[in-house]
């Protein structure tokens, strides 16, 4: 399937979307309309701390947001929802009917490794406009970052054997599992169960067997010639009741069908996945069946990954589910998308342990023989040392051809910037030290500027 | 908003849904047709283990899902995908251009507490259709019960003071955030922040204000005193610059107003909230205003609500988003849709760790002084002491009106039976001992025989 570009232009969820908002933003929209606060505005989205278990974060979501963004627009039928909410005025309600995102988006590649306090994106649009598409620019970005920068643990951990989704039953939902698919690709991940998403997205759909298969049948033998006749190069699942004896059959089925024998793989989905798969390895290897490869599953994260693989585990693919699809250890992030300029001028919030970086922001990002050095986050303005790595991908509410959109360039763009990591950031284990993510002084020096001017007026 | 009932038949994830399957379930689905494999089979979905933070969890999702399995087909553009996909044979494809499911469903109401092993719902239908729809029974059972069973604790943390939902910014994507405030509302939560959940569900929509509409104005008083005039019982956010000032203006506010000051309440949003809710108060009753409820949000979970209400914090309402929206502490569940029964005879795996109890099954709840006692899973035509707690609620593929859908009925009826958990249940730690669930005589005799009877034929 690979290849097959979507033919669907939109998401399946995509419906009512200009709805997908929290009630404040529409109380606040009437507020700066009734004020005649429509100024540009800016805002940033960010990443305040990085948890212990992630030494970076990849960027991901920036294609489906850019799209919603595009077609953002109240339907009557949601306009009469909101008539009869209680608070919204018939002028207001009669705005939002007109109401488009009209604005410009800069933001980081999706797959660009970013950390702490970074604008993974930038917001500039009359303030109502960047206000009204809070929650959805979080909800998007958030999930898609949270899943990418799970799986390229994953990825990492296989160290070049492929992982494989198996995560759509466990994942939250349906946008969950459709996009987190993508994000997988992105980071690294070889394939997809899922077939709506391997359809939206043009990725490689895998699938083995199910223990059910094996049930229904009178036995694991009848199972798995019937499966292995109509699928010749297919993976058999041999765990369902006894995992040697599952190989065992397996290899009596090669007996049986002769030169007809041509299963790709055996898969072990429970136990000690590092000793048997060894004793598999010996029992298929004793066959003459070197060739047939094993597949594992069942629980797997990227230490355990780690661990088969640190004890030598024969093992040549992966299917990960639960671990992955919800990012289970850091299933959220300390996300963050907030006004840091309004008509000009810098803001900020000076709410304990939250601090903003004031106006629009670049971050400028210094490779030294071929690893990242450090990152400095600088004034959009300012012209500092480093590739720049916020882009402007969306003008006046158009998406622009500097939007890198080809889910296979976005994948080599993370698998190249991934290569430049300093190497105890490519590990599981916290990175010692953190990777050096500095403020330019002219940054530094606006936001006390910002800060003072706030203590001046109250 | 309450009480308007969804105009919309279909949530806004509902295109596509018969390619919501992972690609196994297609291949095996060609494998059964091929072999003829097309009787009557019993599927149970359950969750093998509770996690320790856990006590029990709240069975939700089966709405959504039997209106899906009730819309189930394949459409033309589906059909041109998996042709090209490559292992499906013209004659499966004209198959399922046809193929609908006809099954019968039997589920444990939603808002009913379930434990380890007991089937939240079993579906009985033609193998191939059974197995079709395991991606989409575990995605959607799965997500609802894991938002269900960690608001239900929030709730009870929250101990009758109302708590909101404002997670679907950080919750995993548009489809978690809409069902998850539904689930939410059953669990006992009081509102939703999110529009189009209130829309879709007819559920109580809330909001206050945002740090940027602080922000964008000069000062916070006036951005108060607009607000206040535009929507005069508001919730006025009172830390964008310090916590107590942004008290003491709006007591400032109030005397400008005065009798036009009708503000509800103040929201901290950041710092130790017990102390600065205490100063908070003290500050506002020694003005007057006694009236003014407090309202606290920013990273809670139900251990800082526990923790606050324990020391005494007058605070009147929580708002909670990402450790809710997420269920961070355990954002997947061990939850398992297994094959049980083929053509009339029952069917397990022997798979280390991972148990299968065999044939349709059925959960007797004892309720003794008007507290749960302990459940028994019994097989289905057994008639032991207890309530049966699975209901059919599908019969050849429609929804019955056994099957609750009311939502207001629905949140009445999981706070009957949360009122009848055990106290050690309703209690954030671990239940000690854990809630008895047993297996009956005849359900242990009927797995010993399935057992022995595959040990035979292997």
């Amino acid at each position: 399937m690979s290849g097959n570009r979507p033919q669907m232009t939109l998401t399946p969820c995509d419906r009512h979307l200009a709805l997908f908002t929290d009630l404040y933003e529409l109380t606040m929209l009437q507020a700066f309309y009734e004020e005649g606060m429509e100024a540009q505005s800016v805002f940033s989205l960010f990443v305040r701390r990085l948890p212990p278990q992630r030494n970076f974060l990849l960027a991901c979501g920036l294609d489906s947001l850019l799209g919603q963004l595009e077609a953002l627009r109240f339907e009557p039928e949601d306009l009469d929802c909101l008539a009869s909410l209680g608070p919204f005025s018939r002028r207001f309600i009669e705005r939002l009917a007109d109401l488009r995102f009209t604005g410009d988006v800069y933001a980081v590649p999706e797959g660009t490794p970013v950390f702490a306090n970074e604008p993974i994106l930038e917001v500039v649009a009359p303030l109502p406009e960047a206000q009204l598409i809070e929650t959805l620019v979080m909800n998007q970005i958030n999930l898609q970052t949270v899943l990418a920068s799970k799986a390229v643990r994953l990825a990492m951990a296989a160290n070049g054997r492929p992982v494989l989704d198996f995560g759509a039953r466990r994942m939250h939902g349906l946008d969950a599992a459709i996009k987190g698919a993508r994000a997988f690709h992105i980071a690294g991940v070889a394939g997809t169960s899922d077939v709506l998403a391997g359809r939206l997205y043009g990725l490689p759909v895998r699938g083995t067997m199910a223990h059910s298969y094996i049930q229904a049948h009178e036995s694991e033998a009848a199972a798995f010639e019937a499966f292995a006749r109509l699928y010749p190069e297919t993976v058999l699942l041999v765990d369902t009741y006894d995992t040697l004896d599952g190989v065992r059959e397996v290899i009596r089925l090669a007996d049986r069908l002769g030169d007809d024998f041509r299963v790709r793989a055996v898969r072990l989905d429970s136990g000690d996945l590092g000793a048997l798969s060894r004793e598999a390895r010996a029992l298929l290897d004793a066959a003459g069946l070197g060739r047939v490869e094993i597949f594992a599953s069942g629980g797997l994260d990227e230490r355990a990954i780690d661990a088969l693989l640190a004890g030598g585990a024969p093992i040549d693919g992966f299917g990960v589910g639960t671990s992955m699809g919800v990012s289970s250890d850091v299933p959220d992030l300390d996300i963050a998308y907030k006004l840091a300029e309004y008509d000009g001028k810098g803001r900020l919030k000076l709410s304990s342990g939250k601090p903003i970086l004031p106006g629009r922001k670049q971050v400028f990002r210094t490779v030294r023989d071929g690893f990242l050095a450090g990152d400095v986050i600088g004034r959009f303005e300012e012209d500092l040392p480093g590739e720049p790595l916020l882009v402007k991908v969306m003008a006046h509410g158009r998406r622009l051809d500097s939007h890198e959109r080809d889910l296979e360039r976005l994948r080599d763009h993370a698998a190249a910037c991934i290569a430049t990591l300093p190497e105890s950031l490519r590990g599981l284990e916290p990175a010692e030290p953190p990777y050096p993510v500095s403020v330019s002084d002219a940054l530094a020096e606006h936001q006390r500027a910002v800060r003072d001017a706030i203590a001046r007026r109250s």
